[in-house]
């Protein structure tokens, strides 16, 4: 249940074990990103919203959050500010501001919160991370090969198996609607339906393309090369009747035949009926899905013109969006570091006996900071042995060192393994390298 | 001068060595941290205008970013969100909403972009990062003085040298002000006109405290007091007077002894002059300085009613705020892994000489990749070597294979050392292991 202390509809608060799972994740992403050889780039939070409106179609605008003008201008209630809504419009504004002072090609990868005002569910948040690879500038196969490898790497990297990576080409399907001979005011209609192949059964398929004004036996023709055993060979034969049609399988096949050596077997398919909703891919296409996961880890493709639209230079371009909150719930919660279910905060736990000991018990911490452990003093009031060990074995702690009256006296420090309960009298003069003795 | 491309004002773009150097330096920040047992916490860009607004002061509220309302709602012109302004409100939503299920004490850092509706001025921004570090639920000594040696050795850990912590107590300004008869509705303004001992002249001090019509006598008599060569002395002596003054004493020397042996000789003195603007302080105050350098690098102190006027329990809290736009701007832009000033993106840079033979030197590109190195194709459309060899130096590439038609016959790659010119011949089967031990 909602209460007044929950964060904002649609967000969440990341707690320790959550901030450490995601950044571990973004760490590896970001690895692997840096080995292909791209660059990070970081744009504000917020546009100013002439910079954000216009670029998303009717629906996304009513999806961005807007900011109220500030000072005498607020009770105008008018906006001129925007929350980011994706990392695409910002990198064209990027490219417009800096030019030629950008590298040729542009390679960079873009990793942080983007928000849009969805109606929240299973999934799905108004506050989200998404994590985009683009290059812009080059439009050589060589380059989608290259991000649509990073993008698998880094799943790869992740733990993640048994995905595949589908593959297809803008091209493809304008061909195959052309030799089909599908209307070319139902063209864009017909592509959304085909896309729901991968969820609805062919005969769903076909009556909604009838419903959309195909024609039934074009319909069912369409399907059918889809969808049979045979399909890749249905399509590839009739696709060589259209030169936009062999343009497009070209493509797909210098893609396949960079990326598909370097990738496990089997993994990278061409898929004609994929399609990616957005309408501004103009060459190859590609989407990560693994079996029985709804919705996709990402996808991308060539999209020549989109950053010359979006108010950026005319260059070509290509990109892939990591699915990262569905990746993200694909991998295991398990602190890996964890004992006994809780998570490690500490190495060494310092206890404080009596007030007149603290600041010893504070030097004991640093020293074992000094070396290269997670210490911390005990903070609390209690000035009871037990409560203290608790106190430690929550934080997870290795060690506990006790440091009383008579540890005071002979110069020395007690080291409680809180595994095993031995304890060992060790000089104070020592700590230091015992620990790290002991730490290995 | 700002173009139609810039960001939104007081917002910056962070190219990839900014972002590089902030996630530096951020990563240091963090690992000192976690060594003192702190965690993260990260909440929403995002909270319930609610949650915000009359937290902050009048002046604080007119800086807020408030978020219009969507939908149906948004001709209204009104606000149901706003940008996070700072750490703290957040921090006491959060203790309020999960309560014991927090840790006890909570020991969490918040790094993370604030966002005030500040004019934008030189290293002044309307998107900030602000790094906290507090801990709820211990009235213990020790807290204060753990955050201040957290506080301390990141900005040690960062090679800042040449710093200085300030340390006072509000209970001890509280005794100053008894001693000294300061009337009680003077008190504020007196502290805030005495804060300014560090960049003003004494006269200049004087004569404001005599503006705020304080008595000449003893306005002179405190500024004597607060700034002769013996003034801790004169402080320590008149503070006996005071209960107030004793126990706010009593502090400082608490947290001194605790911090004192940590810290390198010198570094930490009590400085009676230091207020901290901010009137939530109850206890021990701290500011970290250097000489010659405007505004501070952070500073903190013990808050123990906040948490609750907040919104959240009623907890003892102390804690410090890195001051991170200004340490970033301490620290060296240089990249330390540069090649003649250019940023190494590239350890291995792969030519492509022919088109057919793209495939081969996308896969080196993998094989280098697999060394452990950074490693990407030339992605432009000349096929001229020296084109090629330009490019790979402007990536600040160590190497460069270069694969064409005498290799692809023989078997090998070249191997160019970018540095000195020389050419190695290496069957391509040998390339990971010819790389990972040239690399060393």
């Amino acid at each position: 249940m909602a209460t007044q202390f929950d964060p904002a509809s649609g967000t969440r608060d990341f707690l320790a074990a959550d901030v450490e799972k995601r950044e571990r994740v973004f760490d590896v992403i970001r690895s692997v990103f840096t080995r292909y050889g791209f660059e990070p780039l970081q744009t504000p939070a917020f546009e100013r919203l002439d910079v954000l409106l216009g670029k998303y179609g009717d629906e996304g605008d009513k999806l961005v959050f807007k900011i109220l003008r500030r000072g005498e201008h607020e009770a105008s209630g008018e906006a001129d500010l925007a929350l980011r809504y994706d990392h695409t419009v910002p990198l064209a504004r990027v490219a417009a501001a800096y030019g030629s002072r950008l590298p040729s090609p542009y390679k960079r990868y873009a990793l942080g919160p983007v928000w849009r005002a969805e109606r929240p569910g299973k999934d799905r948040y108004r506050e989200f991370v998404q994590c985009d690879l683009d290059t812009l500038g080059s439009s050589s196969p060589l380059a989608d090969a290259e991000v649509l490898c990073a993008h698998h790497d880094a799943v790869a990297a992740l733990g993640i198996t048994g995905f595949g990576v589908q593959l297809n080409s803008r091209r493809v399907l304008a061909g195959l609607l052309e030799v089909f001979a599908v209307p070319a005011d139902l063209g864009a209609g017909v592509l959304i339906t085909l896309d729901k192949l991968d969820k609805l059964r062919p005969e769903a398929v076909v009556a909604e393309l009838e419903q959309r004004g195909l024609a039934a036996q074009t319909a069912a023709e369409l399907v059918t090369a889809m969808t049979a055993p045979d399909a890749e060979t249905r399509i590839r034969d009739a696709l060589k009747k259209s030169d936009e049609g062999r343009a497009g399988l070209d493509q797909v096949d210098q893609v396949l035949s960079l990326v598909a050596p370097q990738l496990p077997p089997g993994r990278i398919a061409f898929t004609p009926r994929l399609v990616r909703g957005l309408s501004y891919y103009t060459g190859p296409i590609w989407e990560l899905t693994a079996p029985g996961v709804a919705g996709s880890m990402g996808g991308g493709g060539r999209y020549d013109h989109l950053i010359e639209q979006l108010g950026g230079p005319d260059v070509p371009a290509t990109g892939t969006s990591l699915g990262i909150e569905r990746i993200l719930s694909l991998l295991p919660d398990a602190d890996a570091d964890a004992a006994g279910g809780r998570p490690r905060r500490l190495d060494v736990a310092v206890t404080v006996m009596a007030e007149e000991l603290a600041g010893r018990s504070f030097g004991l911490a640093a020293a074992a900071r000094a070396a290269g452990l997670r210490a911390s003093v005990y903070l609390g009031s209690s000035g009871k042995l037990g409560r203290q060990l608790r106190w430690a074995s929550d934080q997870g702690a290795r060690w506990c060192l006790i440091y009383g009256g008579a540890e005071d006296e002979a110069g020395t420090v007690t080291v409680r393994d809180m595994d095993s309960g031995e304890q060992t009298s060790v000089p104070v003069a020592d700590l230091g390298g015992h620990l790290a003795r002991v730490a290995g």
